[in-house]
């Protein structure tokens, strides 16, 4: 098997689109912007749901399930809500097809007409904050701690898989408190969840802060989130939370009554991360040869491939591997051997390589006799001979070498792409040339974040919240800055 | 806290309803049709997913995810398909909406209608069998062996929680096979691992057989099914596997070259579950007083409710119940302490019943001075009074004793409801007064089946697969027939 995929130098974005479908993460389907998430990639997603799911729950959460459908109607009640949302999105009108009376087909029944359209949810906090007034009726019923784990529609015109798909998958958490500042707490735990788990199971630094009023949710008062560098330079959102104020408590008369009596409006947070993730992860460490998956969210950590010439040699090579195999699983590590004679040894080193395994073992007739095997690990491609009596020891420490490794060097590309400038020829120099975040001063407007934009496409990609908050002057206008903040241009 | 559920003897179905709602288990939404499944409902489905979802991977299956939203062009194509599923479904016409010109709130965007409208998945064949084309060259690419979780859409009249309702969570399994004795194996397998989950998880006694004609699966050749009997003498359809044949490979024109070089259509199967099957738990076991739980199901195993009067009582109480939950979680059994002074003991007793939680331990100052507690079991209501030393190992076991107890007082109930009848006058006697199964001969026709249904609402369940084929005439016709087969009212 050839190496089908393009160079990254060459073209950065057909080299992702390449690697996507030749190692069966996933592809386009015959619906227009939906893709098929197939069986490898959706394996990635396993994990990235247990590890997730597991620090909902340790924090507290529980999950639930909400309908898919919304009625329109909910969607106006927050007003800034609907401005950013319901626009681009799947509209159901009718619940019948029939058969066409000149015979030609099945149609749309237009005696099946709702009397409400029904809107395929594009995130779900109406129907949420619609369900918690029932839910709600005093302080002992708060806080509210609900997690969902959904499919949701947003209409696209220019879709690519993982990034950007009409239809996806991911969590969305939505949670109701008595006081301002429990919610605000709130919003900053689950932005920290999520930083975590990018960087110990996703390998992938993150940057927190807060996102600027352009660039906030429909219907948030402040936008936690956590912000990735690519390998090509560009930035990629990777998770928000969204403190809600009593925005969607008022639209959707949600009140308690508290300790000393009082009827209140109850504070929100909303947060949620999808299979965006998954192309994050492609685009943080993969290279030309494939797929690199940090040990932590592998599918298969180890591979076994046998080299033989004869059947018995195969048999032996079995026999041995079965003992590793043991080995590896009682320490909890996932291990694949694959014994097909289908294919050539060389066949399958491609494979694996394109698929990103982290460890890859190979036995032939030469080490039964020497008591040896070959390790190759994917991320250096470095090659060692070790025995089989150090093999399940140095394998385990190995998958936890590869996992730092792989966080280290993209922290060290991140890093190296902080560029911070004093004005704004070089701001522009920077984004053409290098690529990267731009850490610059800005006079804290929307008018010049957009004029930025227009100019050189880069966005406010967050406000960090580790900033030393020094005071200067905008980069752009060059009124008084409070602080620097962090522009890219962004997936 | 009164016990707010309506008797079983007095209205069934209305039992169920307080049941659902009082537990905190599901409630309608503000969506006609759809429900909210709540924190408890949904921890429930999640233990039946990781269950199953480990049964489909220990038999070889991957999950995958499809589209939700599939052309309308797609349901055509398998003729039986679309007669029996594309008619009552959700459409989706449109893909945006708009501000009205004389600013009267949201409307959809006239200029956004899809070229081809496009429907709610109501279950995924079609746009997976579109899918599989691609997927499938040759016989080494067979079997494909995948499992889909996903919500549906199917549009109802007349909705129930969990049993009924217009959206539904669920798994469908979709394989393509080489042979078709293959797919056959394959669509008997998973009847098998269904039944497995019925009995040894829901504690849910089951017949497995095959449906007659009438009540086939749109599409299928043959329907293999699971049957349950509900305490009300209803039977439930609590999953089925289809064995399709090859209809949607020619529909989709799905081929592959055999190993003898022979361009061949594939031989598939579909399979499914859903949220159904809590409606089924519920009905199995629960009583007057809630829920009833299996041990290997429940959310919450074993609840310690301290019984104190001082501040000092509760924290050696706390401290004691400390022991008793490391050892219980060391053994894997999940516990919740419910040391919360908002709510008195009394109340707790009642709510943790309600909720079904199949072991309940009791603490008070007198068992600190003498070393005990009270275990209280939830199937059977009896308490006893054992030494902490004792509690580890006692409640292990009392855990098991309670599952296979649950199972055997369904299976004994429903081997009781299983009546043999010879003439169509003992026939109705048994479905008006008793309930239960009728097992008959039947002659074969659907005419007979359908003149049946119309005079007594019975349908047939299953035609058993341990039937002992034995032949007579029709209880109804008189005619010929090979073997008796079960009828039942159903849900």
């Amino acid at each position: 098997m050839g190496n089908k995929l393009t160079k990254r130098s060459e073209d950065y974005s057909k080299w992702y689109n390449d690697l996507v479908l030749n190692a069966d993460l996933a592809e386009n389907s015959g619906v227009r912007g939906f893709m098929v998430i197939k069986p490898y990639g959706y394996a990635i997603w396993e994990k990235m749901q247990a590890e997730l799911d597991r620090l909902f729950k340790e924090t507290g959460h529980q999950n639930a399930y909400f309908p898919l459908l919304i009625p329109k109607s909910y969607f106006s009640k927050e007003a800034s809500h609907v401005a950013g949302f319901a626009k681009e999105c799947a509209v159901v009108t009718h619940y019948r097809l029939k058969n066409a009376e000149d015979g030609s087909g099945i149609i749309v029944d237009p005696d099946a007409k709702l009397e409400e359209e029904l809107i395929v949810r594009p995130t779900s906090e109406t129907i949420i904050w619609d369900t918690y007034r029932k839910w709600v009726q005093s302080y002992r019923d708060l806080p509210l701690l609900i997690n969902q784990w959904a499919n949701v529609v947003r209409w696209e015109m220019r879709t690519r898989l993982f990034l950007r798909t009409t239809e996806f998958l991911w969590q969305e958490g939505h949670t109701a408190h008595a006081t301002k500042a429990e919610a605000i707490t709130e919003a900053e735990l689950m932005m920290n969840v999520y930083a975590e788990f990018a960087e110990n199971f996703m390998a992938m630094p993150v940057v927190k802060g807060v996102k600027s009023v352009n660039e906030r949710f429909a219907g948030a008062l402040e936008t936690y989130c956590i912000e990735a560098l690519m390998q090509d330079g560009k930035a990629l959102q990777a998770g928000t939370s969204h403190f809600l104020g009593q925005n969607f408590a008022k639209a959707f008369d949600v009140k308690f009554t508290s300790k000393e009596g009082k009827q209140e409006f109850v504070w929100a947070t909303s947060w949620g991360v999808s299979t965006r993730l998954i192309g994050a992860l492609i685009m943080t460490h993969s290279d030309d040869n494939g797929l690199v998956l940090p040990p932590n969210l592998a599918p298969i950590q180890v591979v076994i491939v046998p080299i033989h010439k004869t059947e018995e040699q195969l048999d032996q090579i079995i026999e041995k591997a079965s003992d590793i195999i043991k080995h590896l699983k009682s320490k909890g590590i996932s291990v694949k051997l694959d014994q097909r004679t289908t294919h050539s040894p060389g066949w399958k080193f491609a494979e694996y390589e394109l698929k990103g395994v982290p460890v890859r073992l190979a036995i032939g007739p030469r080490d039964l006799e020497n008591g040896t095997l070959e390790i190759a690990r994917r991320d250096t491609l470095e090659k060692k001979v070790i025995t089989f009596d150090e093999a399940p020891l140095y394998i385990e420490n190995l998958l936890k070498q590869i996992q730092a490794d792989l966080f280290e060097k993209a922290l060290s590309y991140r890093d190296s792409h902080i560029t911070e400038v004093e004005n704004f020829e070089s701001f522009k120099d920077v984004l053409e040339n290098k690529g990267g975040f731009v850490s610059a001063h800005w006079d804290g407007t929307s008018e010049t974040e957009e004029k930025i934009k227009e100019l050189t496409k880069a966005t406010i990609r967050c406000i960090p919240l580790n900033s030393d908050n020094q005071t200067g002057v905008c980069v752009f206008t060059g009124k008084p800055s409070q602080r620097k903040v962090l522009f890219a241009k962004a997936y």
